[in-house]
């Protein structure tokens, strides 16, 4: 692999110096036009190593004048292979795309946006899944708000920088920081103030690791470490679980006694289950107001979904727009504070685990059972009639909540009584 | 402009040494009674030039001893003349006094803080707008919450520290942390976790730009550098709009290609756009809920707002208190969600954007609706009287909702009805 | 007391010679398994001074594999007997065990936790008091939530870490975050963005005071210097105050004139006072409602309180969970909004005492006054029986809401109503 290494730098030397003119060419107006980018360029193992803007930028200005210079990863990839390989099997590298849908009917798109999804040329989409909240944000929104963060599968800059390529920045757990953050995620606020991430700022990494200690091995594009979970903090398969459950443990152990660690992650794994019961004690709220038709205002009623028109979505597709008060409430339980539960357990962090976590989760709880109550008090005349009990068995029946039996005998209850 | 400065230098010299024996007698004293006041001192530029305790305190103890030794910023600008100038035309300089109203009834009032308003001796204003959600305060609230701030305009040493006068200070972006943080213009916290605020965490200042990089010139006291909205997000004045892009794209091409930071900052315009939209159609719901008498309570039923009665405010003098729950989300939205936002997209700030700002937004507005439901339900038996219909006509003409001649057709209808 | 140490020193160091070799087999197996821990002691002090694996965890390695060798403060104090003493009789080290109750019929209880509480071989407790909050969570919850903070009290690691036992790491104020944050006490994060935090960050300690400058002194463990109230910002007993008061205001005056630092501090205690009567104010309607049977659900509907059963508890056993939506807005406001007033004020942050405290507090009025509004209009049609008034009569002069005379005087009136 090294040789291979080697052989794609003497490669890019040699592109180097039939660049050479083209890189004094664009340094001579540069140096005025982009100062800093220069200055951070020439200072760079790329400025000092003779590779030049048009090594990756290309020489076509005219392309570069419409914002079509950006650097793509095979560009990288040409001297940096095993990088990209491992970036591309990573969970940065691989299904990230999968979260969006094609945009090109909303207003103001750019076609630079559409190479995020499809190799220049080609319609084909190189990722399948749709992400409905993605869908409904305006072109603007989805750059600045979505893809700034998703497009570092399509964008070694979006860890590395542009110009000061320094390791310093991808060692520092700050990279992380600029979408390992926020309500949905915040692993890089809980780690911060943990005991880790204090030692990290009082003593340095040796004593206080970094993400990057924990998650990334040494050189390793690969930043799923030890995650034994999905993003939806649902379990992997259990082999896969095991496997990096295994890994983390091992560097747990640099520092801490194994029973110790064990110990540590095992109870993460409780938070994360009686986390995810108190999620589902919430959903099935939500699923009983919608069967009674007494969600306001009912999926029927709003625009429609971007995938399901006018279902009602709890599952990963759950927007936060055009719903009702109830689900907004369920939305913030289970994308936010759930989250903030288990990963604050399993960083060793007892503000988010409990504070920001555990006392939001059954706070929420408490706000969803009160509005079902008013909900509730609201539709009372008609919520009882046959009508609607009938309805509200045949959506249970529908989704699974009943068994074809019970569905016949509750059926039949209701019937007896009209009967009576 | 040099030699000016030279020449107040020499005359902040000469005055020195006319007080040479006072600062003397000041640090035999405070050497034991401030010792860490003293050492910053004698540590700083004043204090190895020269200028002692007295050449900015003045020399009547009995005065200070009253808290009445503060350094306003004419004594800096004895010797700081261009400084002060460029500050007392800044947005720091200039009109921040204007959100204040006289509070000389309000318990508690030291005359110390008269003089953030008014000279010495004088009863006249410095300025003229007053601020509502300042009027509502007590005395040490004002003081400890929005003086604190505020009183930028009035005191150098907001920014500059006391003693220690060392440029690291200012030119560090923490020194404008204080202020600029919190629910309702976080512009520190984005900053720091944005691409920008990580790369100058890690690498320093050179390839991650704090906030005096883009909006303050060098050694400038203008600090609105390329800012081209108002403090409450609406746009400035075209021509002037103009003229702070241009500035903030000089900056951004230091690092950038021109096409890339145009289409970021013109996101960040459609953004805005789109955001304060959202805003208008909240509005319009509480409004047309005051319209029909269903606001709970209604202004009629409230203390009094400190300008303007039993008016309904939802512009910016609108209150956080003493109001209805739905203006309060309301006031949530315009003042905290809309400037995460908004504020979000130009520091590029994802999770500002996104997460903290528009989807904080659109569930703004799922509530925001969701309480005009129960209000209207709750109101359902009145709300539709022919005598409350023509009052909500009456209020729409009156704000200007509704022209005249609209108002004539609907009113028309209402009593075709009454005379059916 | 240095001579003292001395000895105690003197007795270590025979100690490590003992040990000298269990010591070594330790590394020999250590430097592999858990490299980072070894490299980090024989950093330290204690690994250059002799101080091995065994002198604190015992020899005892099958004790160790089960995870009891963790180490209690009696064994530090064996060496540091003055540390241990000024921490035994500090917060951190009185009382923080009272916060908990007996857990041990908590599923998956750990034996090791039962040391929190109890010495080995005893079943007496240690303390008093228990925490509502602490016995309705999980085993797991409780550990990794609550108890990652409050074992302080039993674990000396938890301020000066494991190995690395580096002063830099307890004189940085980092080492107070990962406690002292979050909703319910951000003092971390309220002092990071204060004048004192931010200059700590661009100028160093000696100008921008951190945690421990202003509330230990040099070396001590008494971690309240200064702090005039109770940890539910109720004021300590006068004497007691003022001299905590005198004791902070010397800390002050090393850069501040005294008057100045008076009147800051006094407008702390000012803005203290009146957050308290707003929140008194949201109580009283809570207690109002539960009087009139309005509260959703009551009391004798839920599961019971841990230590009162189917009583209404605002005090500070409340919980935040099997509530009411009402009560949680108020556990909101008494435990999260009015912490960030007054802690915010003390520790002269601007943001945090207004706007992440004031305005919450009193948004939470508008929002407890909409809720309680809203239950008032749901109950409109019961809540006016002579019953209902007769039963809140009751509940009123049973709390001491209502004097006897009063409650007879409320009483007859009802009772002539119904007579008529």
């Amino acid at each position: 692999m090294k040789a291979l290494a080697g052989l794609a730098l003497a490669a890019a030397l040699s592109m180097a110096a039939a660049t050479a003119l083209a890189t004094a060419d664009c340094v001579t107006c540069h140096r005025d036009k982009t100062p800093a980018a220069v200055a951070q360029w020439q200072a760079s193992a790329h400025g000092k190593g003779g590779i030049g803007c048009a090594d990756c930028h290309g020489k076509d200005h005219a392309r570069i004048d419409q914002d079509l210079g950006r650097v793509e990863p095979k560009v990288c990839g040409e001297c940096h292979a095993k990088a990209l390989k491992t970036h591309e099997s990573s969970r940065h590298g691989m299904g990230l795309h999968s979260g969006w849908g094609c945009t090109r009917a909303l207003e103001g798109r750019s076609p630079v946006e559409c190479r995020f999804c499809h190799e220049a040329g080609s319609t084909a989409p190189k990722g399948g899944l749709q992400c409905a909240r993605f869908l409904k944000q305006s072109s603007s929104m989805a750059e600045s708000g979505c893809n700034a963060c998703h497009r570092v599968e399509t964008s070694c800059a979006s860890c590395h920088s542009n110009h000061n390529t320094s390791l310093a920045i991808v060692r520092d757990p700050n990279v992380c920081a600029k979408c390992h953050m926020g309500p949905d995620h915040p692993q890089w606020e809980m780690w911060q103030t943990s005991q880790h991430g204090t030692l990290h700022a009082s003593v340095g990494a040796q004593t206080g690791p970094g993400c990057q200690r924990c998650h990334l091995g040494a050189g390793s594009h690969n930043v799923s470490t030890g995650i034994t979970t999905t993003s939806g903090n649902e379990p992997l398969p259990d082999k896969e679980a095991k496997a990096r459950r295994a890994a983390m443990l091992a560097v747990c152990a640099q520092c801490h006694a194994p029973a110790f660690a064990q110990r540590e992650l095992a109870r993460g794994d409780a938070i994360r289950a009686e986390s995810l019961a108190l999620v589902k004690e919430a959903e099935k709220i939500v699923w009983d107001l919608a069967d009674h038709g007494l969600l306001d205002p009912m999926p029927a009623a709003r625009p429609p979904h971007p995938q399901r028109g006018h279902e009602l979505v709890t599952d990963s597709q759950m927007l936060y727009e055009d719903t009702s008060h109830i689900e907004r409430l369920f939305f913030k339980m289970k994308k936010y504070d759930l989250a903030k539960t288990v990963k604050g357990a399993y960083h060793q962090n007892p503000a988010y685990t409990h504070w920001y976590g555990n006392a939001e989760l059954k706070m929420d709880l408490v706000d969803i059972r009160a509005e079902a109550s008013r909900l509730r008090a609201r539709g009372a005349a008609t919520a009882q009639t046959p009508e609607v009990r009938l309805r509200a068995l045949k959506s249970q029946l529908e989704r699974g909540a009943l068994a074809p039996d019970e569905y016949q005998r509750e059926k039949q209850k209701v019937l007896d009584g009209l009967a009576r």
